[in-house]
Formats: C-alpha cells, structure tokens, sequence
C-alpha cells in the first residue's frame, strides 16, 4: 500500500476517527513542511521514553528526571489512601479529580463485555483484587485501603462490570461501594428513566 | 390575517413549533376531509366539559361521569398519603409513576425563572403551601402528610426553583427532600459534570 | 378511549408529531382557556369554510367573498400563461414564488412510489394530463401552455416520478423540462456525489 | 509542557479535532506498543521521501521508483488536456473523478477570504494565471488547455474566490466556466433556497 494510505489506515484506528477524516488528516499532513511532522513523530515516538505507566493505579505518566514507578497522585503522601476510586480509564481521572475527590484510585483499562467468559481478559482484573487483598508487598499507603468506590459507567456493560467486581471483590478486606445513581446535571424528570427516577427517590436528602 | 395563517398561528404557539412544521400541519389539515377536522376541532373544544384539574394535585384529568374533585391518584386511599412528590409538570407524573412511587403528587405547573421577584407568579406556590402546612380543610390524606419530595430538573432553573421552596416550606410541618443527584442511566464518568461526580460519591452506596 | 388519550391520537397523526409531543400538544392546550381552545376549533372547523382548492392549479386558498374558483395566481393575468412549474405540494410553491419564478403551477399533491403500478393512486395525473393536453374547457389561459417544468425532489421517489411523467406527458403539446441538476446553495466539492458533480459539470456556465 | 499535552496539542491542531479528542488520541497511543507507535512515527516522518506535490496541478503524489514531478493524471497523456479542473483540495479531486471527469486539474489550496485584500495569500493564484496564460513552458499539455472550470464550493468563499478568479483570469486565453448551480441530489423544493431555485429552472433540460 502506498504510504498515503497507509497512514490514512492508521489514523482509522484512531478512536471515533472514519476514513474521510484519516484522509483529511493526512491532507493535513502532507500541508505541513517536514519539520513540524518530525516534531509530531518524535513526540510519539518519545511517548514510551517519556512516559510510564503507574505501578499502583496504572494511569499513564509524565516522567520527571527523577525516575518513579508512581505517578503524581499515588506518590502523593496527603492523599486520602482509605479510598479507591475505581474508573475505566485514565480520561475518567481528570473528571473525578475536579470534583473534589482526594483519595486514590486504581484504572481498570476497560469494561467487561456483557458475552464475555473471562473478565480478566479484559479488564485489570488480577492486580486489582491484589490491591483489594492488601497483598500489596510495596509496604505502602493501600495498606490503609478501607473502601473501594466502583466509578463505572451507568450503562449495561459498566453495570455488569460492577457486578462482577462487586462478587469478584466481597470477601476482600475493603468496603466496596458504587456510585450513586440519580438525576445527572441537566436531566430534566420528564426525560428521566424510571431507573434513575427510582434511584434519585431512593437517595433523595 | 387569513384563516390559513390564522391557524398556522395558533399552531406555532404549541410548544416546539416552529412557522415552518405550523404551516405543514395546516396543510395536513386541508388535505384530511371535512369529517376528521370537525372531529378533531371538536375534541378541542370538548377538552374543558370533559377533563377537570384536580383540586388536591391540580393536574388535568378525565371527568368520569360521577362528578369528582380528585383525579385517581389523589382519590386512591390505597396511596400512601405521608409523602407528596412535587413536579413541575402533568407530564412528569406519568414518569415518576414507572419508577414505582405510590405517595401522592403536586403539580407546580412550571419553574420559577432566575430573574424573577414573584414566583407566585410562574408556579402554584400558594396552594402549595397551604397544602404543607396541613390548613387544606377538606379534611383529607393531606393531613398524614409527612415529607415533600421536591422533583424538580437538575436545572439551573429547577435548582433555583427548589432553593426558593425549600426556603418558604422550612416552617411547613412535614419534611422537605429533594431528587439524589448522581449518574443517570446511560452516563459515563468521563463525560459527567464534577457537580454530577460529587453527589454520586456523596449517595454511593 | 378518553378524550385526552384520543385527542392526543389525533395529534399524533400530524405530520412530524410522536407519541411524546402529541402529549405535550394536549397538556399544552389543557393549560390553554377556554375562549383560546374554541378559538382554535373553530378555525379548524371553518378551514372548509373559509378555504377552497383551485380548479386549476389545485392548492389551497383563502376564498375571497367574491367567491372564486382559482386561486391568486391562477387568476392573475399578468402571470405567464406559457410555463407550468409541477410541483409536488402546496409548500413547495411559496419557495419557487421566492426564486422569482412568475408562471403558474399544478400541485401534484405527492410523488410515486418507487414500487406503485398505479401512479394515478397518488398523484393527481389525469388531471395534469388534461391540462397539459390542452383539453381543458375554461378557455383560459392555459391554451397558452408551452412548457411544463416538472420540479420534482431529487430523490429516489421525486426521480422515479419525474420519468413516468416524462412518458406520460410526451405526447402532450407543450415542451417537457426538468429542472436543473447541480451543486445547491451551502455544498461542497469534497462531500457533493458524483451525480450531482457531473449535473453540475454538464450545466457549467 | 509535558510530553503527553505536548502530543495532545500537536493532535488539536488536526483539522475538526478538539482537545477532547485530542486527549483520547493520546490515550489511544499510550494503550498501543511501542512498535505500533514507531510504525506510525514513521509514515508520519517517510510522508516528505516518499510523496512529492505534482508540479502541474500541485496536489500530493506517491513517488515511484522512477521519480516523476507531475502525478499520475497531469502525466496520462490519455487525459483530456483542454480542460482545466479548478478544485480547493486534493480530496475534491476524488470525487470529481467519480463524476466521469477526464480533463486535467489544478489545486488551489483553499478559498479566499471574504475580507482579504491579498488574494494571491490564500491561493495558488499566481501558478494558475501562468497556467491559464499558456506561459507554462515545460512544453507540455496545458499549451491545449480551452476551458477553465471553476469547481468551488457554493458557500460566500467560494462565491467569492470564483468571482476573483474570473476577474484574474478574464484576459487569459481560455473560456472561463463555473459549475452549475441546481439541486443536488437528495434536496427538496420546500426546503431549498429561492437561488438554488432559481439557477434549478435557468439550468432545466
């Protein structure tokens, strides 16, 4: 394949990216003189020297000179390290943090398909019944481990995640909670699902 | 004007309308025979001899031939009279009714907008009082009533609507609950607002 | 069924109108006085009334005391007797007076379905026939008839039944034309179809 | 900046990419292994070897073996050489192929600005007038060239650039043509403009 296409391929798989707009990408590319795209490849090229993957909570991060095996948060001794906030992905991070969460958290790297025989296959599963388990021999802050939040997505497959988590988790040591359910900013009550209606009245204060 | 934009007029009035979808309902209309517009025209007019708001939640229902004040819910002694669940619209009843509530309702009719000096004005904060604070005299359930659930939108309308009434009804008898906030059904973390995440933290269970 | 279920149905048959919206076009009216609701029975009522079909061009109008068989246009004799714009509905015919056109019109009242055996089940065909034939008796202006333009949609269906009309009408006297295929007002090159490229290359000015 | 923000940036500069998006990008390639990066580092990088821009119509080629300067079509001598293509981008050329087109190209890269005063800024203006004034002395086809299609977008800028161009372009040897305005395939007389229209009926056949 030429390599016009070829790069209009691997921007395909770029997330929510179709085959007009990998096209238009390389378009844009090709407009470009070659010392912005070398900057832009060596950016992702330097992506696996620059940065690391958490050795607690698995998010990605930026590498200080100082080498670390953890990122900010888990480093981070004035975090609240009674909680762990669990999320699908490190996008969902950002988010938690701007509501005003302080403890820490644990990145599952997915959910689990509704079919799926073998959860571990899809999400980090092992690692985070280790962490549950306190069997985590860094002697570190997860020892202080008392809840763990399940932060899944409302939908289907976040729900049967959380089930499986839930069952998968109930004789660790930690309390397992979820996220309440409920009307979300801007959800007006003739709209609403029963569900959530339900969930909202049931959580009502 | 013409009776053609006459009409087309008065169906621009009707809530999400705009002239051009008004002016295609008045040519659907031409093109159905003399019959269904006289049947149509008269179910219109027959909507006040046959439908009656209900004194006690003051919502539209249908007049059955023993004459009633109440409409089923507030007639119904099987309901459970000590919660009142206040809406803002006869729409939101039907959803709040899936969701399995059995107490009785209150239709505000409305929200109060955030400008607003008088928002007796915009909803039927009177008659909601009166009801809160047991001087209904009809000597009915009202009297058991002992929480008012506020269902208003997660909008900043709706939560200005729902600081004023917790306001006037602090000194009511019975106590004042709002909706749990949290994530409804079908939102994922990543998306959802930090005021969202917050109360979902809050009411996790 | 009662009548606000059943005037809710009748809505529901609007064009455009859901299950949901037909209800809010109730509650809506529920919330409406009296006066206000008769107001609009009645213009309803008197749409038949009040209003009429031309015998020429078949839309509707708003009869004039003087009791007319022809609608504005029909009836003015400064329009241009020789063209003949078919469109498919009424609506279609406020838009083409916009562009300046200044002949007169027949209202097919539809298109054919892509499968039909029948066109004349859907659209008024003998009766374009009869003008375009010039066998029509008023001895008006449409003895003048020189060209019919079929302004169809340019969809699937609008195609299908501009070629039947084609056939139909080509034995008729007056010259059969369509109108013009190319890039319409907001599109682009990039997202344009082939067709409709080639329309436009084919009509290049 | 961080490398991570450091690629996000270089991503919402894509075209129609937003820093949402952006971050998921990054994400995405976080997920991926290394040699999946360095494949795609590289493309990114071999794009200046292995492409070149046609010195004919300046849109961007796969060089072969064989290195050319003109591209696959300004070097098919089956092409027809009196017709001179004017689109904004290369992705147009896709589709104008698609439409049966057989005649030659030329890119202008863009539109003109509705406020510019420098023209010559935003477009390739003054390669094409060399063109279009037969002063291209690479001996080549374009000493045929007859007729000048200006295939722009039928939005204000392109209006705008089409009319400039014709300015410029008035003394040169060739016809200078547009391409036809009408309905495009799929639209509807109601909704379409009174202009469309009104080109529609100019451009009926």
């Amino acid at each position: 394949m030429n390599p016009i296409d070829r790069l209009a391929e691997a921007f395909e798989r770029f997330p929510g990216i179709g085959p007009r707009q990998a096209g238009r990408f390389v378009q844009y590319l090709l407009r470009q003189n070659q010392s912005y795209r070398s900057t832009l490849a060596d950016s992702i090229k330097k992506l696996s020297a620059e940065t690391a993957q958490c050795n607690k909570c698995f998010r990605w991060f930026v590498k200080s000179d100082a080498k670390r095996d953890f990122c900010d948060i888990c480093g981070d001794a004035r975090r609240d390290a009674s909680l762990l906030f669990v999320v699908e992905k490190d996008a969902d991070i950002e988010n938690v943090e701007k509501s005003g969460y302080r403890g820490l958290y644990f990145v599952l790297s997915g959910t689990i398909p509704l079919a799926s025989e073998e959860p571990q296959k899809f999400i980090r599963l092992e690692k985070l019944l280790v962490r549950a388990n306190h069997r985590n021999h860094r002697g570190d802050a997860s020892m202080k481990l008392q809840e763990i939040i399940l932060g899944l997505s409302a939908t289907a497959e976040g729900d049967h995640t959380r089930l499986i988590l839930q069952e998968k988790l109930k004789n660790a040591g930690p309390k397992i909670s979820s996220l309440g359910r409920g009307l979300s900013t801007g959800s007006e009550l003739e709209y609403a699902d029963p569900d959530t209606i339900a969930s909202a009245f049931d959580s009502r204060n």
